[in-house]
C-alpha cells in the first residue's frame, strides 16, 4: 500500500493553537474505488474559522476529529481516475484534507479552468473569499451608492475584497488594517478612500470618525473585539454590521466580553446579522461570475501570500492570527 | 395669565434617576391663537424611553431640556378650541409636556374615540405600545408557524403584548420576568406556555434551555444586559433578535460590558436589530386596526397599572425601573 503524508489535529487547542497541536505523520491510501479519483494536492487553503473547528463546541461546522486529518478548500490535480467525468491532469477544487495524496470521491469535486485564471485564485478571489466579500456585502450590507463603507481586517482575503467592491458599486470606504504598510497597500492598491492602523492609534472612536465624516453606513466585521466595539459609536442610522468573522476572540479561551452592543442598536435602529457564504449557496454561480467578470475587466485586484511547502500548512494557519499574509493565504505544495 | 402645574427636568440623572431630578413649579399659560387648542390632561404615559431623553447624549429622539417640561404620550381633553377640527370636549392623543394645562396645536394632535376603547388604552395597547410590539414582532422577527419566540420583559407593557401576538401567530412562547407572581399572570392570564423568573434562576442559559427544548427563533429583547447575554447560548440557525429596548442598562453610568454577540450571531447566522416603532410608521394604521380588532375579538388582553395624581407622574417613571408595573404604566390625573 502507498501511503502520503498527512497533518491531523492533535490536541484540540485552549487559547491560542499552536504547532504542537498538529501531528505531522503518514496514511495509507487505499485502492481506488469506482466514481473516485486519486489526487495530488497543489493549493491548500488556510483561513481563520479553521479555528472554530479545533475546538468541539458547536458551531456552524462541525469540528475536526482528533487524530483525523484536518481538511480545508484545495486545488488538487487528478492522478488517477475511475470516473467518467473526470480525466488525468484535471485541476479540480473540494473540500479535501491535509494530505498529499488522496482519494476523493469525483462527485464532490468541481474542475477548474487554469488557463482562465491562476488556479490560487479558486481559492480565493474568485473562491469563497470573493464570494463571502462579494455576498456579505450585497445581500447584508445592501448598499446605497455615496454610503460610507467600513471594512475592519480590511487587508486580509475577504476585507481587500470587500473595499474593491465598495468602491465599484460607489461607496466611500475606509479600511482598518495592523501596520502601516498595510494601510498604504489598502490605499494605493486596492482603492479605499482612507486607512486606520489600530496598533498605533490611540483613540480609535476618534479615529473612525475622522476618517469617516459621514458617520459608517455600513461595517463589514472580520475581527470583532475592541476595535467593533469602537465602530459602534459612530454608526449612522439604520445601519448594517455584517459579523463575517471575529479573528481577535477565536483564541480567547473564556466567552469574550465587549461592549453591549444592544443600546447602540436600538439607538440607530441598526442591524447586526451573522453572515456565513455556505447559506447563501444559491446565489454561488452568479457570484463567481460577476467577480470574475470584474477580474478581467480589472476592476478588481488581488493579493495572495503563497507558503511554499505541505509541512507549512500550519504555521501558515498560525500566522494568520498574527496577521501575518497580506490578502489570501495559500500554501503551495 | 392663568397658570398650570408643571414637571420640569432639573438634573440630568448619572445613573438611576431620582424624585429630585424634576421640578414640580408651575408655568404660565399664553393666550390660545388661531389653530391651536387648550386641553386639560388625563392620562400619562411613562416609559422606559424617557431615560435616554433624560441624558444629552446623542439618540434616536433629542435630548430634554433642562428647566424645561418633560414631555410623552399623553391623552386629553380639548378645554377650548381655535382650530376648526376640534371642539370642546373632544379627547385627543400627542406628544404633549407633563402640564396639567396646556396649549397644542391642533395639526399635532389625533382624536380619540373613548366610546371604542378607554381612554388609557390608546396609550397601550392599541397605542404605540401595541405597535411596538405587533411591529417589532412582525417586521423583524419574522415570525412562522411553529417556532419559538423568547421574550424579556415579559411582564411589561411590551412583553405581555409580544407574548399574546405570538400565541396568536402559533409560536410556542416562553416569557422572562422576575417575580414568580409576574410568572404565573403571563401563563395563566396571556397564554405564555412557559415562564422564567429571572430573580430566582440560578442558571439562565439551563432554563432557556429547559423552557426552549427545540433552541431560540426569535427572542424580543426588552431589557439587554446578562439575561440577554444567556439567550445567546440558546439561539438557533437563523434567529431574529429584537432589540426593542435595554432597560437593564440604561441607568448605567458607564458603557456597559457583555458578551461579545459576534461570536454568536456568526456561528448562527443570526440577525439582532434594534426597532425603533417611529421608524415603520406607514404601517401604523394598519397595525392599530388589527390590535383593535384582535382586541374586540378577546384574542388580546391587556394589563395596566394606573397611578393617580399628577404630583405623582415622576414616581410612575423612577417605579418602571424596579421592575413595579405590571403592563402599561400610566398616570391619570
Amino acid at each position: 500500500m502507498t501511503t502520503t503524508k498527512t497533518i491531523n489535529l492533535k490536541n484540540r487547542p485552549k487559547g491560542s493553537p499552536t504547532i504542537t497541536d498538529f501531528d505531522f505523520t503518514t496514511a495509507e491510501i487505499s485502492e481506488l474505488k469506482e466514481g473516485e479519483v486519486l489526487l495530488s494536492t497543489l493549493y491548500v487553503s488556510v483561513d481563520p474559522y479553521l479555528r472554530g473547528r479545533m475546538s468541539d463546541a458547536p458551531s456552524y461546522v462541525p469540528p475536526f476529529k482528533l487524530n483525523e486529518p484536518i481538511s480545508s478548500g484545495i486545488i488538487a490535480e487528478v492522478l488517477e481516475s475511475k470516473s467518467e467525468n473526470l480525466t488525468i491532469g484535471d485541476k479540480v477544487i473540494g473540500a479535501l484534507q491535509w494530505k498529499e495524496t488522496q482519494l476523493a470521491k469525483a462527485e464532490n469535486l468541481r474542475k477548474v479552468d487554469p488557463d482562465k485564471a491562476p488556479l490560487s485564485t479558486y481559492l480565493g478571489i474568485i473562491g469563497m473569499t470573493g464570494l463571502t466579500a462579494l455576498l456579505g456585502l450585497k445581500e447584508i450590507g445592501k448598499p446605497k451608492n455615496g454610503e460610507t463603507l467600513l471594512v475592519s481586517g480590511a487587508a486580509g482575503a475577504v476585507g481587500s475584497v470587500v473595499g474593491q467592491i465598495g468602491k465599484i458599486l460607489g461607496l466611500r470606504v475606509v479600511g482598518i488594517a495592523g501596520t502601516d504598510e498595510k494601510v498604504d497597500m489598502l490605499k494605493s492598491e486596492f482603492g479605499f478612500d482612507e486607512g486606520i492602523n489600530y496598533n498605533t492609534t490611540e483613540n480609535m472612536i476618534q479615529a473612525i470618525q475622522n476618517t469617516c465624516p459621514d458617520g459608517v453606513d455600513i461595517y463589514f466585521d472580520n475581527v470583532g473585539g475592541e476595535i467593533s466595539d469602537a465602530v459602534l459609536f459612530n454608526i449612522n442610522k439604520f445601519a448594517r454590521i455584517i459579523i463575517c468573522g471575529a479573528i481577535s476572540v477565536y483564541n480567547n479561551t473564556e466567552t469574550p466580553k465587549s461592549l453591549s452592543v444592544q443600546p447602540f442598536l436600538v439607538k440607530k435602529s441598526a442591524l447586526m446579522q451573522g453572515f456565513i457564504v455556505a447559506d447563501f449557496a444559491d446565489k454561488h454561480p452568479e457570484g463567481v461570475q460577476q467577480l470574475a467578470t470584474w477580474l478581467q475587466e480589472g476592476k478588481l485586484k488581488y493579493k495572495e501570500t503563497i507558503v511554499e511547502g505541505f509541512d507549512n500548512i500550519p504555521q501558515a494557519f498560525l500566522d494568520l492570527f498574527e496577521g501575518k499574509n497580506k490578502g489570501k493565504m495559500v500554501v503551495k505544495i
